[in-house]
């Protein structure tokens, strides 16, 4: 319940934060754009002082320009999700040597130090795979399992790599790896492929939620009732509201949470009025997201 | 300037964190009692229905009385800085099996997992070793070093291995390294040795702020003016007013800051108020504290 309340205020300093995040009108990166704008409604709501100016740019291109923009305005500090870090790294370093804080988020550039940003914030791709991996041998010890990756890129391999070291000497067993693009298309017809070649499978692993709606499309239209769960990673509203409603195939899902640019926003803001240390590298657990704290990570108005 | 603001609150919400660190009346330990209740006070002004209880504890067996007390009074999350890690963790897991959010600062107990804390909050003990010799090998290359370590125990070793790492292929020579025990008087006297058998020193790091006052001191009633400068580390009010003041014999100091248990109360109430995540590892930089940054880690009213 909102209330009107007088409260002495020491930080009615005047700050402005630049936040600049990619274009997206769907999928995680919406999320994004979400979070940012509800974590700096609230922010400001409790500091006077505070403009908090979210940017959308659709590509390194316009990303750049959105940065230099900022920096002509005037920022205190900078939160910047870059849409491809090698390709904006020199405008975030440009602003960053003008003394201006800067707070790099999920995405890093090749060279990833001090001479870019004060503070990163990011999920934890390994840790993603492994609670998945773990949910798996505790749950179903013995079970087959069909696994659909991401794209051939680091960040695919980190969540295989987890997932193969947690279920390593375990009864689990992988029938077979596809890759599916991050795409709710193409895992369908990935998992369209995986239910004509077997004809018992135990669990999906998709390690994404946009791919896990592909793969539940898929089981339905087979009218397969073998499978026993699948488990995705993000923490997007229709999953998270899946794992709230008790669906038996959707037990649990695993967050990589687009709030994690609230996360930097409000260490940014920490930073600027409260005196506190925040320089540093903050990586998010890939928190195993179940009934009990769904509530969390469930957005409902968040187009993600 | 405080002021009187009629502001609209949506934080309103009722909600008690509890706050558990050591005991002390002087050094680290009382820096951050001090920051412990700076932070409290602010976040408390921010967040009229919070309640932050800051309890300090001589010993494992008195914390492990306040976090029973803690409990029973009931908190919605607990903040805490261990006396000794492995002699409070049931306690602190006790906590956490309630479903109390738990956010555990610096000192980790030997199985530092999610079943223990959902925060970790930390400085870097290899950065800290690592920043002072990247500046002695920029500053000074040719420096003949002596070096005065704290305990052995695993933060002077990682410490220690991450100054070596810094300085390796440099001609940057280390002349010796003796066991200071982090004590002013222990270092005084270790530095007095050194400055009787080494006619020619250039620079001491003593990874310690209360060892520097030992050095500087030996250093002073010997009326050696050959040593260009002492490194030292944490961001005690003493060494950060000396790198302000432009003491030639102190350029800079290197950050391990008490306040970190600010940065860990601010994240625990973000958790309870704003929906963002922030479960997971914080490990804040080693930040090289210099006159231009040296505000941020100043505080007048501090112990320390």
């Amino acid at each position: 319940m909102a209330a009107l309340i007088g409260v002495a205020h020491a930080d009615d300093m005047k700050y402005t934060i630049g936040v600049s995040v990619p274009a997206a009108d769907h999928g995680w990166t919406a999320g994004i754009i979400f979070h940012a704008n509800r974590v700096a409604k609230i922010l400001m709501a409790e500091h006077p002082g505070l403009n908090i100016i979210v940017k959308t740019s659709a590509d390194p291109a316009s990303q750049n320009n959105a940065l230099q923009d900022l920096e002509t305005q005037g920022i205190n500090a900078l939160v910047v999700l870059p849409t491809d870090p090698d390709q904006v790294v020199n405008a975030i370093k440009e602003i960053k040597s003008k003394g201006t804080f800067v707070t790099l988020v999920d995405r890093s550039p090749s060279n990833n130090d001090t001479s870019v940003r004060d503070l990163y914030v990011a999920g934890n791709n390994p840790d993603l795979g492994a609670e998945a991996g773990n949910y798996i041998k505790k749950t179903t010890p013995d079970a087959q399992v069909v696994v659909i990756r991401g794209l051939p890129i680091p960040i695919d391999q980190q969540r295989q790599d987890g997932f193969d070291a947690a279920i390593k000497g375990s009864n689990v067993k992988v029938l077979e790896k596809q890759f599916g693009n991050w795409s709710t298309d193409d895992a369908f017809k990935v998992m369209q492929d995986y239910l004509t070649k077997y004809p018992k499978i135990d669990v999906v692993w998709c390690q994404d939620d946009d791919m896990a709606v592909g793969v539940l499309k898929a089981i339905d239209q087979a009218k397969r009732t073998d499978i026993q769960y699948v488990i995705a990673g993000a923490g997007s509203k229709v999953m998270v509201k899946n794992v709230m409603d008790g669906n038996k195939l959707i037990p649990v899902d695993v967050a990589y949470p687009p709030s994690m640019v609230g996360t930097a926003e409000e260490l940014t803001v920490a930073h600027l009025y409260d005196t506190i240390p925040v320089q540093g590298s903050y990586i998010l657990d890939a928190t195993l997201i179940t009934k009990d704290n769904a509530k969390d990570f469930y957005f409902p108005d968040s187009p993600f």
